[in-house]
């Protein structure tokens, strides 16, 4: 395996070197080739990287960056007034072929206007997305798009489909995945336009492996490896999944403390729901992929942990590993190329 | 209060009559003055109630219906070929006058395009919604369109506002209910088109306490008492809630199987498992109310049990007491008339 380096936005997420230098730290003992090029503002990255007894570490090199792109940042600001942003700068040294990959917590729309504008997107491709695992009965599932689009029209739902099965293949190492559209019934007449045309489009891709309308509780019964939808309705989902989850959570630890007996009981029980809590953990499936650039970007939740962000820097590695852009460009031209004899 | 019919249609549902019959019996038991009308065909109908000690009961009376709308029966064939079904009966009931409310089983798509067709829409009202209530951290909300449009427009969502509102007031108590839309982001600049010119509309309503949008995950924080979205959207939602609550007993019950330690933990943890459950049960929640339609007509999850379908009556009893119709009526031609001097 080549040396692959690791573009870190070190000062990303609502707590910034906190999290990602001892996330680093993790990675670096568990990959004995990857290198880190922490970027951010020069001080407190030396001191952070100091105290973590990472400053003299042969695989990390610190590139400095003036500013940082805030949560509350508006997109423009981030674009236009952050060109020394720690999120920029990472980006930038992808871009130059510095690094192979880039994680980064900041503001998802900061991220994927920047990206955008840096690397632009593959050819073939109108409108990257946002793809993340989501876990099933059976293993997991990929999901896009996540928000990235509020309007999309059904080529774009045809990208997205092609980008996700690209990315089951190199990342599950499945060549077929079955690819589903998010929709609100499973027969052929359900749905708004957007979804008919779309499934018209995918039914009819021979690169596809198409299997037809999944609807909301589907996600989880690991019926299909990639969950198409529109952006909107793609977050919109995510995040109920997470409110829900969050929900029970609430409801068990008052269901607890609903009576002295039921706190026994609930420490009795503490194995399981000590197993059960890291089975839900969020954590383990953070880091979602910024897919249809000319690189890779993938972007942890903000307010993940040192876990959490390591998992995302492991998305990274693993799609820096399988080169996930070029078999994404390879599937386009295919495609392209395979329309011209039916033309 | 006056004596109030529910107009019931026995046989819907995955189960029939094994579901409504006992639902029935508990009904009238807790309610000394509801009647009840169980629509159906006459011999399994009779024998049920037979057995359930229904015969002779001076508040319940059979309606008998020839056909039966199945689970699977697309819309057209209900509403076309299957004029003597136990729903489309139970429906003529309402519009007869003979019942003041109906509760159903049957399919969604079905029930809805019979409903509109006997009962119409209520003035100022073009697209009736789908409402139900679900639980957040300190109580309930009302969510709709839950799917009965999945093409609204920015007047659309207004409607449902309005209804949302009224449904609140009438069920809840409360007087100035906050509504909410649902979207992807908290900020103005956020979401889709359509998003934004409801926002607009909603904002800008005397009769409406709007308080802005909402995400997937905000459902559940209390945040919102009428949270607001397309149809598309909302039946995604609900089904994902639906899903990652199932997904999550899967892996509490894989938890628990998975040592014998863990198993014993588990046995020990039992009456927290079950109180989580019953706090968890959607049969609590059971009764979806068409809302905008000339008379009251609440869904029952078709897989509901006696508890849900029993849940689903008592939707439907409360909203006939407070006559919900007429409220949302009263709230449309208030809306008809304050355009006037503005005009």
């Amino acid at each position: 395996m080549a040396e692959l380096t690791l573009a870190v936005d070190a000062m990303g997420g609502d707590t910034g070197l906190a999290v990602t230098v001892p996330a680093v730290a993790q990675l670096l003992k568990r990959h004995a080739t990857v290198r880190i090029q922490m970027v951010g503002q020069p001080e407190p990255l030396a001191a952070a990287l100091k105290e973590a007894r990472l400053d003299s570490h042969a695989r990390v090199s610190i590139v400095p960056a003036a500013e940082v792109v805030q949560m509350d940042d508006p997109v423009s600001v981030a674009l236009r007034n952050k060109k020394n942003s720690s999120m920029r700068i990472a980006i930038n040294q992808l871009r130059e072929g510095n690094a192979q990959a880039v994680v980064s917590a900041g503001n998802t729309g900061a991220l994927m206007a920047v990206s955008r504008f840096v690397l632009k997107t593959l050819p073939g491709i109108e409108r990257p997305a946002i793809c993340t695992a989501i876990p099933t009965r059976t293993g997991h599932c990929h999901m896009l798009d996540l928000g990235a689009n509020v309007d999309a029209e059904a080529e774009h739902l045809l990208q997205f489909a092609l980008m996700g099965s690209a990315v089951v293949r190199a990342l599950d190492g499945n060549e077929t995945p079955r690819v589903a559209l998010l929709n609100i019934g499973e027969e052929d007449i359900k749905g708004n336009d957007l979804i008919k045309q779309a499934a018209t489009l995918l039914q009819e891709h021979p690169q596809l492996n198409y299997c037809g309308f999944i609807e909301g509780n589907g996600i989880f019964a690991g019926e299909a490896d990639v969950v198409v939808c529109d952006g909107f309705v793609g977050n919109v989902a995510l995040k109920t999944m997470e409110g829900t989850a969050t929900m029970i959570g609430h409801m068990l630890r008052a269901e607890i403390a609903s009576s002295w007996l039921k706190r026994l009981s609930g420490l009795l029980a503490l194995p399981v729901l000590q197993g059960l809590k890291r089975r839900m953990d969020p954590e383990r499936y953070n880091g979602a992929s910024l897919l249809g650039l000319n690189g890779i970007v993938v972007k942890s939740h903000g307010g993940a942990g040192v876990p959490g962000f390591l998992a995302a820097l492991q998305v990274a590695l693993q799609e820096a590993e399988r080169n996930v852009p070029a078999l994404i460009g390879a599937t386009l031209a295919a495609d392209a190329g395979g329309d011209i004899p039916t033309a």
